[in-house]
């Protein structure tokens, strides 16, 4: 029986903002290397970084008429992830659909299928992730469900989760880790600050992490020429 | 027996040109979502629009022979549709391949395969559409035909067809609808362009298009948490 | 048995450095079309185009620690090839270590697997090719080679050959051929220069190449319309 | 944190059973066409049909370590559910694996990535679902988790799920729901046996189902020969 | 607008039949190389070899109601051949539709899509080529055509063609040309039964077929070892 | 410049032919995890466990002259290794090859692209390992080199290696490590014989291998329930 959940909770929003300065690399790192998305989850256009709260979306294939139906279930400062419930390419949303996403205040669209109108998303600078490029058409025949927990892109995603997205794919923080993972982000941005200056001036990783030793003993050897050659 | 049939029909010009300014995905949906080449048909470079008369060509994999027989059937206003006999990757086309077109007044490449000297072919403003950049060569042994009827990604292509491109993919107007196609095309957009301004101030599509009712009536059920969450 | 071998023959300067003027299609070609990896070696970003002296890494899939291990092997000029012992997309290589390689001279990296932090490593402009972008952790448990013989992206990369790389792929010079292939590609740059001008100019591959008579010979026929239609 | 729990609630062992008599289709269908693993979780040898309370094994790629774990935690009816946290082929189970696990009274593999030794698994008749079957041998250096919720095959599994595998693939079934999905299925597959006979006696599917009136509704037009052909 | 043309043309029962005892790779060579569809197009079962008529189906993904449509247009001796208008894996087909096909005296199903039941598809002595096995369910909302052209597994296939199939593969006959197809791959199956016979008995390929002279022209060159090794 | 090496060692014979008695996981364990072509690499039938003599061919996409000349160059007891120069899914090889094949004494083909009759290939018990089967036919116009170095299935084979191939898969031993690889081989199989019957009778994997300390150290936590579940 399909169900549209209206009332989900979100993380604070300056917490969902913060996110919005890291990278989906270290977000990733923060929580435990958990909730990152399959590599295929390319963005459209390049350059885009955001952060949002979740509004989920489970459709049939070849079938957008549950995003008509999201779109009206989000509110400013949500990210629209939207998961079919078998593989498909097609183009679930384009220019249309971006234009009503943006006057609701929807910071991207994270979709495991096709989207089109491609120039013109990046034109109109609304971030998309999504599994393909392709112009087919989508009929509006079958109900999904919206704000029930989907898997998209190999990651589970529940209504009000975080999701953090850049040009390295798509990363998913549970919304009641949302505070502590975006401190943990940022220590680890520290911390990554100062080993960055030290590798740009030229000091090894070996030396910085202390790996030496530990190389030794698991039986590294080094030789001038392999034996024998 | 391979055969290069020297005389097409094409569609008039006017006819054809009038395609560029549209987008592949509203051609597409014009003609009732049919002619659509498969996703993995992607542009080597971004921002080209363009519209041609097909001249097609069949040939082996890794033997580019039949292009260089295919550009002297090619006149102004032509894009080349390239369909190998068994799936292949190899660089088909690159830079002189390119010049050689350009000279022509060929305005575009269609090849499910490869091609190669990709950074030449951006810096040329070539358009090309490929299932692969790659640089590995091919021969000139073997022959194929030119402007017999060929499936390109998926999509049948007739010599004389209209071939529209942009950054979301290739699809294909067969010849004797092309008029027909693009008033359906314009009128769509004239359509659209209607209901973005709606979409982009904020109305919702589930009351643009009226979809409440038929919701309703197939079950959709709006609750504001999950039954027993 | 892991070997880190330390000293390895590196072609001269000015012939590694030659090769960077050069297209890999070309270089390819001028090789008899041989040493070119395979088409999912795509670089993170355009335009980038460089040669250097592989320095070869071999290690497991979801483990960089190797890479640690190599950036110390690397001298100025060198190029890291990175082979995991089967497919992973991880992201094996970020930021951090992409500033470790250009302090110390390395001018690009080639992976067989993911990289991630890709907006920073494009603001950086440090070029590098590789199979996927992924966020994805890898751990520092398990010893690999440096320096040995590796198959990355299909082809046989000895430490010391030049890598030459552009956005069409990536291409291997075995060392002990570097200056006969790289005088073989200014050949091929010169006479291709000659052939470009003439097609630019509109004459057609058929002429310049003679090829009229080997294709009547092989049975093409030229017909004004399909036989029967 | 890497943890294992150790204590798990499993369905009722005759509903758990009862699953086994029941196709991986039906039962996919009769709890509302949700929980299917994805194709390319293909059976190693053909002809098996099991059902098993899940135990879950999230591990790294190309490291089986919390296998030789997961065994322990495993009981008589059990099937091990083993989902890597990035994409892999690598050979993670082989025929010692096998028969430790028949030792224990464990039903079956399911697993998204490779297994090895797949003549001697097929001989002893030991069931595995996997992606890959392929030798590469993995490490046993870092941790992962044993019954914590992991996806597979894009279907999230919970331990003590209920798994149903045959030649099709493999259906996860809630455990809370696994009664009801129980009777759902026998019911389902009781309604089928009339249709099937129906059917196989001649009768159509527009007719037992009554499906004409609305085929026509919707505008399927039926011609003896297509308009202008 | 969807349409479900009710009279085709078939070849004569004789000339269809007869393809039944050739081989897929002997009807495609005799046929000048065309027609195959591409090898992803697999039996659910092996052992199958079939011929018959094309009844062709085009309907959406996800989306299986025009096969209700065509099973009725179908008559003794067709072969169905199903195309989705876009990649889908779903499982299309059952042991219920199979059990209607076979009372309708259907030879096989060619589907580009998935397939489920598949051990009793087996079992039932049904043969079905196809893209996938999944379970996965359709819905019944939009209509398809039957009996226009469709494009299966990038072949071009009109209502009425000839399908062969067995273990490698399939190919399409197209009907006009179905009698002097059977003839040729008679005449070549009669011919290769010869130089089968003399391969067999030791005679080598370079002999029988006098490929010495034109592999010296055209410049192989036997050495005992490799130069410089 | 295309090569036919006349003149290749080869391991001796009964060292060759002890490998035929050791599986493919076993063989690539013993010689330090390499050697492994990739899981694509499948057998077109299945049972057949062999162990041969390399002799290597390198060839164009969809051009199989070079197999013609390599039959020459085999004898009893090879294996004939095929690799393409791009990847390419083509019928290289079908029945007439195989009867040729086996009239000289060649145990299988290994080929990193298409066969077909592989239902002929089958009842003749020629084993064959591929990357695909399709019927699609080749030329024989363009030549390729026998008995040079190449890379099939990601490993690199030099001519006299000996190749060993099972349901798993496919493995390569060099030449000169043969004897050795098979002893370690053989002293494996020793080894775990009696590991097998240990698990076999219920004893852990954790207590035979001596894991527990580890697993401990390490940080892997056991408890009933997950904290806050």
């Amino acid at each position: 029986m399909p169900f549209v959940v209206t009332s989900i909770d979100r993380a604070p929003t300056d917490i969902v903002n913060g996110f919005a300065e890291i990278g989906v690399a270290t977000v990733h790192e923060a929580q435990g290397r958990t909730g990152l998305m399959a590599a295929h989850m390319r963005p459209v256009w390049k350059g885009a970084r955001v952060a949002g709260s979740a509004v989920t979306v489970s459709l049939p294939p070849g079938d957008n008429w549950m995003i008509h139906v999201a779109v009206e279930q989000c509110r400013d400062g949500d990210i629209m992830v939207v998961a079919p419930t078998s593989p498909c390419e097609d183009g679930y949303f384009g220019d249309l659909l971006g234009g009503s996403c943006m006057a609701r205040g929807i910071r991207a669209l994270v979709i495991e299928a096709g989207v089109r109108d491609t120039a013109d998303l990046a034109a109109m600078k609304f971030p998309v992730w999504s599994k393909a490029i392709c112009s087919q058409g989508t009929v509006k025949e079958t109900l999904g469900d919206v704000n029930l927990t989907v898997v998209c892109g190999g990651a589970i995603v529940n209504p009000g989760d975080v999701i953090v997205a850049d040009d390295d794919g798509v990363v998913v923080v549970p919304r009641a880790n949302a505070a502590t993972v975006l401190k943990a982000s940022r220590d680890r941005e520290a911390k990554e600050a100062k080993t960055r200056a030290r590798l740009n001036a030229g000091e090894l990783g070996l030396d910085i992490y202390g790996m030496r030793d530990r190389l030794k003993e698991k039986g590294l050897t080094y030789v001038e020429r392999l034996p024998g050659k």
